[in-house]
């Protein structure tokens, strides 16, 4: 793999959207290619996923998590590998430590179990750097207009969502960096484009 | 679980779907409830997942897989265990073996894996007995018309699939009765009534 590839964490109303396009723009200059893509639904079988995940009623964790790992195998596969491959700088919203957080830390599946599915679906691709966008989520879902399925969990659902990143984040501090998304989106921005940088020219000592 | 269930397995054109619905109607006085079901689709979110499944072009092998689980967990979860709690005999056209089968055997994804993910999905419910339509591929997929994603495989797909079904025959016969499927569909009956009617009514010594 001679890309890069950089995803972006945390709770719808971050602003990983806006924070994601911005660092694509940034980017142009040092990649010949830049890919923006975002999990669920940026695979072929995708946008058929991201309906059943994102607008079913009450799904049983368990397919709510295969479902996950099916659209990030495809996507993985078709979309990440290949680019990566080409060299292609990728910044994806959402990806691996999503199903850590979300189908683990909040719904209580056994996170060791699901390490293990995130490897067989990705064929063990892992981030290079992953900026964690930190919120309060009482500010984030005050910051979203329409609601999908997982959004409207209640507020101690995505509280274990919060705390599970930044668990996650505990263990694996080389790749992870925090963001503090209650600040400016431009100084959330500043401090992502600075880690992104220092991932691309490794300080010279 | 006070209900009794019944799995059929085999490739399409071996005459399960008539089968079932026989065997269903047979069982109707022994039983207050007879539920059939099957394996893509019949769960909460299965439609949109079988459609993804049985109409969509190239899958990853491991999205397949997770499509299938994801379907599995909620059907085990809203429609198989429910029934079964309720005393029910369910007799489901396709299930767990399927899996090995087809995405072990055939694609030749880690089968041991593969059991692991259906114990995962399933919570570990598990056929009472599972009726295995044998039958030589190339003869079912002769009687099939219109062919859906899996059944236009090579014919070396179809025969890994059939010899996968039978290593796991031999691996578990006390679960496993295989039938010939090139029979007449009554002799075929015949043989699969006399094995339910065998799993209702221990044999007296």
């Amino acid at each position: 793999m001679k890309g890069v590839f950089i995803t972006l964490e945390g709770p719808e109303g971050s602003g990983k959207t806006t924070l994601i396009s911005r660092l694509a723009q940034a980017a142009q200059g040092d990649f010949d290619e830049v890919l923006v893509t975002r999990e669920p639904g940026d695979g072929p079988a995708g946008p058929s996923i991201r309906k059943v995940l994102l607008e079913g009623s009450s799904l049983d964790p368990w397919t709510e998590t295969f479902l996950f790992l099916a659209d990030r195998a495809q996507h993985c596969r078709e979309v990440i590998r290949p680019a990566l491959g080409r060299g292609a700088l990728v910044l994806c919203d959402r990806f691996a430590d999503s199903t850590l957080a979300y189908q683990g830390y909040a719904r209580g599946l056994n996170i060791e179990v699901l390490r293990q599915l995130n490897d067989l679906a990705t064929g063990e691709v892992r981030p290079d750097l992953t900026l964690l966008l930190d919120l309060d989520p009482a500010v984030g879902l005050n910051r979203l207009g329409a609601k999908d399925r997982l959004d409207q969990e209640p507020i101690e659902f995505h509280r274990a969502v919060r705390e599970g990143f930044l668990a996650e984040s505990r263990r694996d501090p080389g790749r992870y960096r925090v963001l503090d998304a209650s600040l400016p989106a431009d100084e959330v921005f500043q401090a992502a484009l600075q880690e992104m940088r220092r991932l691309f020219e490794p300080t010279r000592l």
